[in-house]
């Protein structure tokens, strides 16, 4: 079943206590599709400056199941620049500039063979944008979307329209903190699902993720690793795996749900682990499955028979 | 089996952006008391002032599988009083006062009955103290303790010689970064265990709590409460539950460590939901076991069949 990113293509800079890289490809939906690719077949809507390394980008959608690039633009003008340096405890960034380039401009166009998607994802870009995209598409299963402050601050009208069409919100603790106004992550969660979406899955970094359901909440802890490395596009990855394996399995049962957050939970932990989509390139869909096991193992309990009531596992 | 504490019995005096609470019964002791009581009977050491409302301690302590007293001393002169605000996100707390009392020189005595505990907490109270506790008991199964930045700081030499004879430490996340120098949480544990513990217990407030082992790490999250009223005792309760399962089943399996974590959590959540110890007056020990098997709930997810490997659950 198709999937769906559109979302930037950017060239990053970034500086963590333990290196830096420069220029290294990046952006939403490059972290969605090469990790969502190790899962399912990706199809990428984005625009790039004529200074992009194709070639490099061609190689990485090579890998996998495949990333269709067929509908990233190559625009005249620079790419999409962001520099960025990271505290000792790899928790707080400054951005230490952002150039938009051609990015600037962007006016996503869905080629003819994208426009059946069953699986969409909006990465964090203008909220009129993504709506603009949901008009391109013919009839998704399931539409899911990021967003970041400068949207919620800027473009509330269109954002809250948006959301009457979209079915799952992956945004981070204090983003859905800011544009609930509540600082209850669950109570937050709640206030996003009366305004359109079913799902709310709230990313909290080394604190693991939160999908929060109608009456159901799931919760998975971060991978416990030994080095985090860089954490940029942690939650890109985590979004491409989460729609990468609903798109695989064409299931949206609570059950499978489950599984699509432990799923882009090891992507996002996977990511982590290098600079840029450093990772990806050295680990296959086993790796993948073998995390999502050991999820399991993080997890796990069995609950004990209590006397008098005829013993449960 | 015998469980026995050692710890505070104060009054404390608490803000939140809630209400107020004055001289109310708390202390390490009392919270991991109460909350244990309801699985299994705890055996109770501190010492209080002749102002201590013995009452109201007596009428807790008949409650549940009930907490023996008969280690609390009276002593002459003013109980330990304890005055703190909390900010907006109950993240945050300003200690206003801190009136030590007869606890400035608590030397504990273990009662004769009390020596043949199989299971022992020593609340967070001087390291030589606790060192001393240890002597006056004969053989205990499990010694587990707690600790905090005062005594990382300025009896780092006696913590230290206790930690060998300690088997679990259960602290918070700062605290065991500042006792490693490590700001990670897992090599942090695992620099514990190189001095003695099997296991760690990280507890992370509203991020759950982790035990980590010799080789294998579980985690349990925070149970998703819509409000948290007084964070004031959460470890300490935490602590009950956890030793309390031990001590009721006996069993120091890592399967039953990890249900003594779910235990310990549950407890930990309900010690929010009032000031002091106000919730557990509520709730007996099948609304804790209702709401360990909630956590299942909170965490569960299957395996999905992977192609080709035989099939998983």
């Amino acid at each position: 079943m198709g999937l769906l990113v559109v979302g930037s293509v950017a060239l990053d800079s970034v500086e963590t206590p333990f290196g830096r890289t420069e220029n290294a490809v990046g952006g939403s939906a490059v972290f969605f599709g090469v990790a969502g690719a190790l899962l399912h077949p990706v199809q990428m809507v984005g625009v790039v400056g004529r200074d992009y390394p194709m070639d490099e980008l061609r190689r990485l959608a090579a890998r996998g199941e495949g990333l269709d690039l067929r509908g990233v633009t190559v625009a005249d003008g620079e790419s999409f620049r962001w520099v960025g340096v990271y505290g000792f405890d790899l928790q707080t960034r400054d951005t230490l500039e952002t150039r938009l380039g051609v990015f600037a401009n962007f006016r996503p166009v869905i080629p003819e063979p994208f426009r059946d998607a069953e699986y969409v994802f909006l990465g964090n870009i203008d909220p009129e944008l993504q709506l603009d995209v949901l008009t391109q598409v013919h009839r998704p299963k399931l539409v899911a979307c990021d967003t970041m402050n400068y949207w919620i601050q800027g473009k509330r009208t269109a954002l809250m329209k948006l959301l009457e069409q979209v079915d799952v919100l992956l945004v981070n603790d204090s983003e859905v903190r800011e544009l609930s106004g509540d600082w209850h992550i669950h109570r937050a969660a709640r206030w996003v699902m009366a305004h359109g979406p079913k799902h709310v899955v709230v990313k909290k970094g080394e604190h693991g993720a939160v999908l929060v359901g109608a009456d159901r909440i799931f919760y998975v802890p971060a991978f416990p690793l030994d080095d985090v490395f860089d954490p940029t596009g942690a939650g890109d990855s985590f979004a491409g795996g989460f729609m990468a394996h609903l798109a695989r399995t064409g299931d949206l049962s609570e059950a499978n749900m489950r599984r699509a957050m432990v799923y882009g939970s090891a992507l996002g932990a996977f990511a982590v682990e290098r600079f840029s989509v450093g990772r990806f390139e050295e680990i296959s869909r086993a790796d993948v499955v073998a995390r999502v096991r050991a999820y399991r193992d993080l997890v796990d309990f069995e609950l004990d028979a209590e006397p008098g009531d005829g013993g449960h596992r």
